[in-house]
């Protein structure tokens, strides 16, 4: 008899036959005796269809009337889904974000929760209802609706499990978990049973797309227990687990990788204080993430700085970097958009030396060379040439004794 | 500089170069100094749409979740249309009949409302924007969301001009005003300047379909000056007026005429107080709308008792009626489902004996046969088989002075 937050994305809500499956899903854990609150996304392809929409109207519209149009998608499902619900003989309730009260800042577009009144939400569960939210879109003081951006429906799930100090947030996927790798880059890549919740930040950090990066923090900050599940297999998926001190916690966890990476550098500027802040800052305002940094200092009193940032916002950061490298009469700009990241993640090299060097070493073996390093805590990150991300991922995979067992010759 | 509250049906938004136009044409009042509130209804087929998607999950929905579902089809409308409206230099915000409060009963899928709260759109208006309100919807005291049912946009418009005093209700739709009667029956039907609020109210029950019979209601309640405009071509469109005493009041204003009629006869009922309440209380509770009614009194101490409804309810209807009929000890249940209604309207007719003689001498000499007769205060309807339709309001309209002149010979 727990309480548990389920949240359902847009694949496994996309058709009438998937919500029903979701409805089924949902109404057995709720004869198991659970309190259920499920968060839902929009149905796959309709977000993007209103997006079009609106482009065809305006195509530059404006902020608070796209997240007035783009909600409407997932009101739509919650609607849906507690037909399908009641259909089937289980009790439901749908709310919109305005309806729960889901209080957001006025960010449109991407705003963050704020906070979740949720005596409407026990009510309803006190009456043996299961209760249907939708997910991504909240309200703000003012009363304007809002939207998460995308993806917004985990964070939207996991603040929800926040609120109501949920026993167990899971989130259905169309993967059944978190992998120590991409499956498709490595056959041997295993479904892990656990995972440490600041491994599954640096791997969502890193392109292993199975959470919302915002969500992982949320649940962190707030210690939400996070389960990644399956929509259209059964098992036990992936546990976001939050033990400090873990005994047995395996050296390296996953390997993550980034395609989508750019390099940029600029050479030869001044070494002198608060230069990073400038270069970067103009970069920032043009509203371009960077991802690593790398800063070398030279022997003529001026510095190199290299950074990475999204391939998309490749052109505009180049274009930013030049006008800056004008204003600090640096040497020149370069970049390079044929780059990768690659990571090798786990809590356990906290306590051990030596992953790096192992690190290198085996993409040395390979004649990969490395052209960017950082490293945190619990990740080792390099920059590699493009050609290079299939072969390094496999060799470190293997490397690290993550391949799952093969199967027996008979 | 007049408060003018504009709105727009499914068809004049169904498109985005619809919404584009709609966008031009509260920009152009917006430029000759009005302040606007523009009342949208769902693009043309989502309502059917999303009714369909329902019908596939669940064929018989809960009709909270059913508001739900149907309200995000005009959320979507004045999104779009507020981004057509910036996009053109118009500054204008949109609200979801729960962002304004307008306040409703519990009655979800025909819900009426109970209040509206002005403060917020005042607000918008004193800042030059163009307010943009979703019609056909609300939300109840337990925020809720909640449907006035089909045709509830106008009523929203209606409610929205008497909540803030406005100078006029402009109902934009696709024909250019009210006419005397269905052009397509009779080509040479004129369009009114003007109609009286009474008239109109008759000439819309009668099937007139121009406004939903609601918002006139709601409009003659607050004496909301409501004009009837076309989407799509200039003009002055109708003014309905609520002149108490018109000197020059025309004496028919127009012929109405409903197709959809069925007329069921119970014959040889006791003669007793009670009875007809019993008959239609029975029709009343299931959901059955009766229309016109008579009861002739027998020589045997019995009655006959004859009433009409739509055509769609006539099977339910002849059901209900014979089980009555068992209870009653009734002689016998008769039915016809190829009648039609006929009416002149006119509030000059209060003042002039002969109207009813006229009309029927009229359908006489046609050979057309009176099956029932029903009269107001400014307003004879009668029916008649079904095949005399076309015949009798063509004879009526000409009778009746109303055909616009014919063009001159030259």
């Amino acid at each position: 008899m727990a309480l548990l937050v389920q949240k359902y994305g847009g694949t496994s809500v996309g058709s009438p036959e998937r919500i029903h499956a979701v409805a089924e899903k949902t109404a057995r854990a709720r004869r198991q005796g659970h309190d259920l609150v499920v968060v839902v996304s929009a149905m796959s392809g309709e977000t993007d269809r209103l997006l079009e929409l609106a482009r065809t109207v305006n195509p530059d519209p404006p902020a608070r009337e796209l997240d007035v149009l783009l909600a409407t998608g997932e009101q739509q499902t919650i609607a849906l889904l507690a037909m399908a619900l009641e259909k089937i003989g289980c009790p439901a309730r749908s709310y919109t974000g305005q309806q729960v009260h889901i209080l957001t800042d006025s960010a449109y577009g991407k705003a963050r929760i704020v906070k979740i009144d949720e005596t409407r939400i026990r009510e309803d569960l006190d009456q043996g209802r299961v209760v249907v939210v939708a997910g991504f879109q909240g309200v703000d003081e003012a009363g304007n609706i809002t939207t998460l951006g995308r993806g917004g429906s985990d964070t939207t799930g996991v603040a929800l499990a926040a609120a109501l100090k949920a026993d167990e947030c899971q989130i259905f996927t169309d993967v059944d978990g978190v992998y120590t790798t991409d499956p498709r880059v490595v056959p041997q890549a295993r479904r892990l049973d656990r995972i440490t919740f600041e491994e599954m930040l640096e791997m969502a950090s890193l392109g292993s797309k199975v959470l919302q990066i915002r969500s992982v923090e949320f649940a962190g900050k707030y210690k939400v227990p996070l389960r990644v599940r399956s929509s259209f297999e059964e098992g036990p998926g992936t546990l976001i687990t939050y033990e400090e001190n873990e005994m047995e916690a395996p050296l390296i966890s996953g390997i993550a990788f980034n395609r989508d990476e750019a390099k940029l550098t600029i050479r030869g500027v001044p070494d002198r204080p608060g230069i990073a802040a400038q270069i970067l800052g103009d970069v920032g305002k043009a509203n371009v993430n960077v991802d690593m940094i790398v800063q070398n200092v030279g022997a003529d009193g001026t510095t190199d700085f290299t950074f990475t940032v999204h391939r998309a916002d490749y052109k505009k950061a180049l274009e930013i970097l030049k006008a800056v490298a004008t204003q600090l009469k640096a040497k020149e700009v370069t970049g390079d958009d044929k780059i990768v990241k690659i990571s090798v993640v786990g809590v356990g090299m906290r306590s051990h030396a030596g992953i790096a060097s192992q690190m290198f070493k085996v993409l040395a073996d390979e004649g990969i060379n490395i052209q960017m390093i950082s490293t945190s805590e619990i990740k080792i990150s390099v920059v590699v040439e493009e050609k290079y991300l299939e072969l390094g991922v496999r060799a470190l995979h293997t490397a690290f004794g993550l391949d799952k067992a093969a199967p027996q010759a008979t």
